[in-house]
C-alpha cells in the first residue's frame, strides 16, 4: 500500500467503505492496494486508448507485479462512444475471458472510461468489482468518486447507468503530465465547482495561487486536489444516493451545462467547459433572485477566466438550451430542481424559478 | 391495502423492505398497495403483450383509480427478445415520456418480463422504482422476489444484469387462469425445488397434493403459492446479493439447465422444464458422490413426473452441455460450483465434483 500521505479520503457508502489515494507515481502501488481492498482474482484492464502504450503498460506491469494476472482492452474513449455500443463491444471482450464475479475490472482513462467501464462493471453478471483509474483533472476531482456511472443515448447523456461504487479510486498525478491543457482546465472548472458550493477557503486557494496550481509540479496543486476530492467524498459518504438536499449540489452549473452539451452537440463543448458556462448562467439566476450579489458573480468569472475557462457560449439560443434543461433528469414532477449560490462557498436548491428570469440569465451568457 | 391474510412474505434488503401479496384479484389493489409502499408520481406499466387486453386493461385501470396517471407499453416478451435491443426500445419509449426518477415503472408478465423490465428500472436515469407484477407460476415463486434482474447477450443467458429490489411483488393468483399448462409445470419445478432444496414439509404436500395442486381454485395451491414465496423471501433477506452459502442453493438444478438452454437454443426448453432435467442431473451427480441414496433420486424424478414435467433431454451431446456449463456465471476461478442434495430438504453446495462423474450423470438425462 502507498503512505497514508497520498491517502486523500476514505468514502462510506452502503457497498462498503473505499480509500481514495492521490499522489505522483501511486499506480505502481495499484496491485498492494487492490490487495488491501480485499480484491484477488484476475483484472481487466480497460483504458482510453490516448493512454496507450507508456501508462497502459505501467498499470499493467504493476497489476502483474501484485499478483493480478491481466487482460488488457484499449478503446477510444469520448462523448459519442461512450454508448451501448461500446458498452456491448467490452461485454463481449469480457464474454471472450470469461471474466467472473471475483474478477475486477480496472477503469483507466478520464470522465468517458469512468461512466462507461464503471456502468460495465455494474452490469456484467449483474456486477463485478471495479477500481477507478481516473487519469484526467475533472474524473480525479469528481466522476470518479461516488459511483454515478452512466452511458448517453441518442436522446440524451447519461440516461442510462447505475450507482456502482469502486472498491479503490487511484489517482497518479503524473498522469495529468500529458494532459491537454484544454482538458486540464475543465477539471478545474470541477474543483472550482466544490470551492464555490462548499469551500469558500478552497476557493480563496484557486483565485490567489492559480499560476502555481497550474503548474503540476507543485505539492500545493497535489494538495489542492486531495483537497476536492475530500470534498466530493464527504458528500458522497452523507448522501449516496442522491436522494438528499447535499449530493445534488455537485451539480451546480450542470443544468445549463447539459443542455448546451446536448444542443451543441456533445464533444463541441468539453463538460468542464459547459459546467463553467452553466456555473455562470446559474449565478445570473442566483444574482437575479436576490440570492448573491454582482460581486459574487464577478468573482466567479474572474476566477474560471485565470483557468483558461470559457464563461460564455455562441452558436446556440436561449430557447434551444431552455428546452434541453427539461429533459435534464434531475427535474421532478416537471420543475427542475435549480443548484444556486447563496454565497462564496454556500448553496441551495431551488424550484421556483421562473422560466423568464431563467430565459434572461441564459441569454447573458450567450455571445452575439 | 389489501388484508394481511394476502400477505406472503416482506422481504428485508440493503434496499428497503418490501411486500410479497399473494391472493386472487389483487390487482385490483395495486394502487393502495403502492401508495403503502411510499410510491407516488406516474406509472409505467410494460407488460407481456400476451397479458393483452383483459389483464393490462384492468391493471391500467387499478392503477389510474389509485391516483397514478399510466403510461402503457406492450411487448413481446421470450428468452429471444430478452435482449439489449429490447432494453432499448424501452429507453426509448421511457424517454419519449420524460419518465423520471419519482416515477414508478410496473413489470406485468412471466420471468422475462421481470427481468427485462427490472433490468431497465435498474438502470433507467441510474435506477427507478419497479413494482413486479409476475403473471406466471415461475415469476411468482420464484424470480419476481430478490431483485436479480437480467438480459441474454448473444453468447449467454443473463450475462448482463443487476440486484434491484422491487417496492412491492403483487401476485395475482387469476392472471394463472390463463397460462397455459406447460407453464404452470415450469413453474411447479421452481416450486418442488425450494421443496427439495429447502422444506421437507413442501415436498410433502407437492408429492401428497397433485392433483388438487393443478387445480387453482383451491386454497391448497394459493397457500401452497405463499409458502414457496416464503422460502424465497427468506433466502433472499439472508443473502440479499448471493455472496453467502444460502442464496446460491436456488440455483438446484440451473448449472444443467442453463446449459440445456443454451445448447438447445432458448425457447426449445422452458426454464423450468430445463431446471427439472437439470435437478435430476443433479441427483445423479449427488447419489455418484454419496450424498443421496437411490431412493431420493427416485422420489424426485417421481413429483417432477406427477407435475408434467420432463426429466430427460433429447437433441444434445453430454459434451456439448458440459462445455456450456463452463461458462456459467456461478464458477469462479473456473471451478463450477455445484448445488447438491444432502436428503429431502436439504441441500449444500460442492466444487470438488470430478468432470467424468458429472458426464456420467448428465449422460443418464439425455435420451439415446
Amino acid at each position: 500500500m502507498t503512505t497514508d500521505e497520498n491517502l486523500a479520503a476514505v468514502v462510506s457508502t452502503s457497498q462498503g467503505d473505499y480509500r481514495v489515494i492521490v499522489g505522483r507515481g501511486v499506480i505502481d502501488e495499484i496491485g498492494p492496494e487492490m490487495s488491501a481492498a480485499g480484491l484477488s482474482g484476475r483484472a481487466f484492464l480497460i483504458a482510453d486508448v490516448a493512454m496507450f502504450p507508456t501508462a497502459v503498460h505501467r498499470a499493467h506491469e504493476a497489476l502483474e507485479r501484485g499478483g493480478f494476472a491481466t487482460n488488457v482492452m484499449t478503446l477510444e474513449m469520448n462523448e459519442r462512444a461512450k454508448n451501448m455500443d461500446t458498452v456491448l463491444q467490452v461485454y463481449e471482450w469480457l464474454s471472450t475471458h470469461r471474466a467472473e464475479r471475483a474478477d475486477t475490472v480496472v477503469a483507466m482513462g478520464g470522465g468517458v472510461a469512468g461512466d462507461l467501464v464503471g456502468f460495465v462493471a455494474a452490469t456484467w453478471l449483474r456486477g463485478v468489482p471495479v477500481v477507478q483509474v481516473p487519469t484526467s483533472l475533472a474524473a480525479m476531482v469528481d466522476a470518479s468518486i461516488g459511483g454515478k456511472v452512466a452511458v448517453n443515448l441518442p436522446v440524451g447523456k447519461n440516461l442510462v447507468g447505475a450507482f456502482h461504487q469502486p472498491k479503490l479510486v487511484l489517482q497518479d498525478v503524473a498522469h495529468l503530465d500529458t494532459l491537454p491543457q484544454r482538458e486540464m482546465a475543465g477539471g478545474f472548472a470541477e474543483a472550482i465547482k466544490h470551492g464555490l458550493i462548499l469551500d469558500p477557503d478552497l476557493l480563496d486557494t484557486f483565485e490567489k495561487n492559480a499560476d502555481e496550481m497550474q503548474s503540476l509540479e507543485s505539492d500545493l496543486a497535489v494538495r489542492t486536489i486531495r483537497r476536492s476530492v475530500q470534498i466530493k467524498a464527504e458528500v458522497v459518504s452523507a448522501d449516496e444516493f442522491e436522494r438528499g438536499d447535499t449530493r445534488v449540489l455537485l451539480n451546480y452549473g450542470h443544468t445549463i451545462g447539459h443542455a448546451i452539451e446536448a444542443v451543441s452537440g456533445y464533444g463541441e463543448y468539453l463538460h468542464g467547459e459547459a459546467v463553467a458556462i452553466g456555473m455562470m448562467a446559474a449565478a445570473g439566476i442566483a444574482r437575479r433572485l436576490g440570492m448573491i450579489d454582482q460581486e459574487l458573480v464577478d468573482r466567479q468569472r474572474s476566477v474560471l477566466l485565470r483557468y483558461s475557462l470559457p464563461v460564455t457560449v455562441n452558436g446556440v439560443t436561449a430557447d434551444a438550451l431552455i428546452e434541453a434543461t427539461k429533459s435534464d433528469k434531475k427535474s421532478r414532477g416537471g420543475a427542475i430542481r435549480w443548484v444556486l449560490l447563496e454565497g462564496p462557498g454556500r448553496a441551495a436548491t431551488r424550484r421556483d424559478v421562473p422560466e423568464e428570469l431563467v430565459r434572461d440569465a441564459v441569454e447573458e451568457v450567450i455571445e452575439e
